[in-house]
């Protein structure tokens, strides 16, 4: 924003940069668009793909360190300076570089991507490729993590940056790029890594590169995200298991309490009948009814399809939408306990356990759910269970943001030149923890700026990314540069404050 | 029977051979007891207990007709005649083997055990030492199957068969053995094994070799056991797993849908909700009443304890031990559904299952109950959830016996001369399917004679025998067939029908 504090000469400077660098910009583009170059770009999607950065398992950390430094390198063949693997207080670092050399009075954007990706093991028998032997087919790539976030967000970025720097070195803002390995745990140690470069990581707003769009032809954008909770609930009644014939009758069984203590968590209309759940949680305004009814969700084609559900299901008294972008929820996102085998196995077991994910509307926040939860749990245990409520690791404040900012501006003219309709004003249910730190931490609001279409079965099996999005990605970014420096230098010469 | 249809000429001839082959058993005892042979038995049971005979898992199948050929080889060396390794409708054979030349009006029993185990790889790391790399420490061999049925049950008759042949060839009943490979599945072929067979397995009572005692002084009798009905209930909401933040509060969720359909099939009582499941429950006669008293069942050293339980729970109104032998319950062995891996992956799951063990008591059938199991489903069954519900093939009746029958007394005489005290009489909670069997296709009751004892850890972790007790074991056998015999002349000479 400082960079904004400087005058009318300012913006003209700014104006004539811009004018002159127009050939650099036309030839990065051909660079880009070239179909002699897809190839290149679709073989390192493919090799940075088949590198199973999966940030939830242990076993993989040593490639969460390859991919890392995959990165490192790419940025520094791209052009990047002051490329950095930072390392944070957990075990997967940031990848960070950047490229300083705009003009007085252009902004500093703060590229924001994640390099981890989901597991896909537990699902290796749906898949019709090897999730980490990608793969193309079909005019799109497949493996996991090859939208989310490797193809939508972490390469397009990177691919423009280093066309517009080996097309005369000409990149019309100061861009930080700042890649994360933790994104799908929720971010744990981003908070106290941000606060601690907060001083390197100074920008004006955050580009998120990781998001998606509505469709080929019909851009989005991201008004806000729901936050997050995770806990794992484990009802313990025994040092072992017991054959169920010499005990069953006489002992509690685990597994049927702890089903009896998650079933006193929702009321029969849906809502979540945790005490005190919904104090902070405020009815939906008419902006918000105006943009749903603009957005026009198509519930069997976005939601039930895509599932194979039958119906849909929630908090009596609301739509779909309103439940997904308004509502919180509660999900046991994993149940179990005994034997897990084919047949039977007859014991009493002496453990069960339940995953639970809440996602959180704005003004709720992590603290207070987590009190409420464990309030609930201890009120409602069954007799001789040993009940206890273990966080994990995710947790996130909802995130909203102003629809106007110049950077959202930017964002929607460009996306809407490129493909061909304005941009709808969307929220998701999902949680970014990413994005309410930026806020938090660095003062910046977040544009997403990302390519995924909704048939990419983000973290479920045969995740794909389409190669037309991939390619329109990188050259997006060109124009998202060049049109955040014409508005900075517009905005420069009439009203510094609003950006 | 038809063999006690003889006159009191019979009983003396039957009375004069037994007292001239008092040498032989003298003989046949002198080498089971001779401490330079343990070492052969233990090693055999160790051996036995090394081939991993898991009846509920496929990949175990080649170990299970490993075990068949192994014990086909072992009854042979035993010096036993028309051993067969049968086939049964299922995968698992049954291994058969008999000696009939016991003198004119000695009976004919079936020894039955089996050579099958319960599966381990799920509680390995409780293991001590390797489950299937059986070891002795401290008096005891440990392994899975060492006492269940390996060493309680299987082989110490076969050794005393074997001692007998060896020391003069006077077995003076008529014995048929008959080891099964499907017990801990629940024996879901043996009826019609059973049927086909009628003829060759034909017999007066039959002897089981799967059971226990009470303790090294102390043994049990068996009266009854429970019944079972095993049945998996799977909620499919969906076809694919969904991100938690792209459709949690609007569409069904499996593991929750899960758990409040189970939690509508208990009372806060502790009964079971399942409409009718009582209606053929009978209370507690005084007979039973008083064999409880006599038993002094101990609920923190015989339940709680071993378990590290904290509580009794159960049926409310009744005891533990009347929970255990009389009532009859629905247990939750299994639960699973969506992520079961560390940390947290945040999915809506498509698919959550539990698995629902019931024993049940007279005069409840398994067929019955699984009728009132569907309909309690259906009537439960939460919103856009597609329920069903399998047998998992464990199934079986309840089963009573008369107290004062021939073997019954004979084996009170022999363990109470061996052991120090009379038998208690017991039921017990759990199920051996092949007993109602018995009863149904060869009008045979069965007298249990098995000699784990309560620490032994069935089905658990660090399953262990006793060896003073494997000791004991082939020696009361040796006595078991004496005092049949000389029971069994006795009667003859008196009242033929109450055998």
């Amino acid at each position: 924003m400082k960079l904004l504090r400087f005058a009318a000469a300012v913006s003209l400077w700014l104006s004539l940069w811009l004018s002159l660098a127009i050939a650099d910009k036309e030839a990065a583009l051909a660079r880009l668009e070239a179909p002699e170059n897809d190839d290149g770009y679709n073989q390192e999607l493919l090799d940075l793909v088949a590198i199973p950065s999966v940030s939830s398992l242990p076993e993989n950390q040593p490639d969460i360190l390859r991919a890392a430094a995959w990165l490192e390198a790419r940025l520094k063949k791209a052009g990047m300076e002051n490329v950095q693997v930072l390392h944070t207080q957990g075990p997967r670092p940031v990848v960070y570089a950047e490229c300083l050399h705009a003009p007085p009075g252009a902004p500093t954007a703060l590229v924001y991507a994640h390099y981890d990706v989901q597991p896909a093991a537990d699902t290796a028998d749906l898949w019709t490729s090897p999730p980490f032997e990608p793969e193309i087919r079909g005019g799109r790539a497949w493996g996991r993590g090859v939208d989310d976030d490797k193809g939508s967000g972490v390469l397009p970025p990177i691919q423009a940056l280093e066309a517009l720097l080996a097309s005369g070195g000409s990149v019309p803002i100061n861009v930080k790029v700042m890649l994360e390995g933790e994104e799908e745990v929720g971010s744990p140690f981003l908070e106290p890594f941000l606060a601690k470069h907060a001083g390197l990581l100074a920008s004006d707003f955050v580009l998120s590169a990781d998001g998606g769009q509505i469709a080929a032809d019909q851009p989005a954008a991201l008004l806000g995200l729901r936050g997050a909770l995770a806990v794992e609930v484990q009802v313990a009644t025994a040092t072992t298991d017991v054959h169920s014939g010499m005990a069953g009758g006489a002992v509690q069984n685990p597994a049927r309490s702890l089903a009896q203590l998650l079933s006193t968590m929702w009321h029969p209309n849906n809502s979540i009948a945790v005490a005190g759940w919904y104090d902070n949680v405020r009815e939906i305004s008419e902006g918000d009814r105006q943009d749903m009814a603009a957005y026009g969700f198509d519930e069997q084609r976005e939601l039930l399809g895509p599932l194979g559900a039958s119906a849909a299901v929630g908090e009596e008294g609301y739509t779909s939408l309103e439940r997904l972008w308004h509502r919180p929820t509660l999900e046991v996102v994993g149940i179990g306990g005994g034997f897990q085998g084919a047949g039977i196995k007859t014991i009493v077991p002496a453990r069960a356990f339940a995953k639970l994910a809440a996602r959180l509307v704005p003004f709720q926040t992590p603290e207070e759910v987590l009190a409420l939860l464990r309030a609930h749990v201890a009120e409602h245990s069954p007799a001789a269970c040993n009940v206890t409520m273990v966080p994990l690791g995710f947790s996130a404040r909802p995130y909203t943001q102003q629809k106007d900012s110049l950077p959202n501006r930017a964002a929607a003219k460009v996306l809407t030149g490129l493909m061909g309709n304005p941009p709808k004003y969307v929220r998701s249910g999902a949680t970014i923890p990413a994005l309410a730190a930026f806020q938090k931490h660095l003062g910046a609001s977040t544009t997403v700026f990302a390519f995924g279409l909704p048939d990419s079965n983000l973290h479920a099996a045969d995740e794909n990314m389409h190669l037309s999005m991939y390619r329109l990605a990188r050259k997006a970014w060109v124009h998202l540069f060049y049109e955040l420096a014409e508005q900075a230098a517009a905005v420069a010469g009439a009203d510094h404050s609003e950006l």
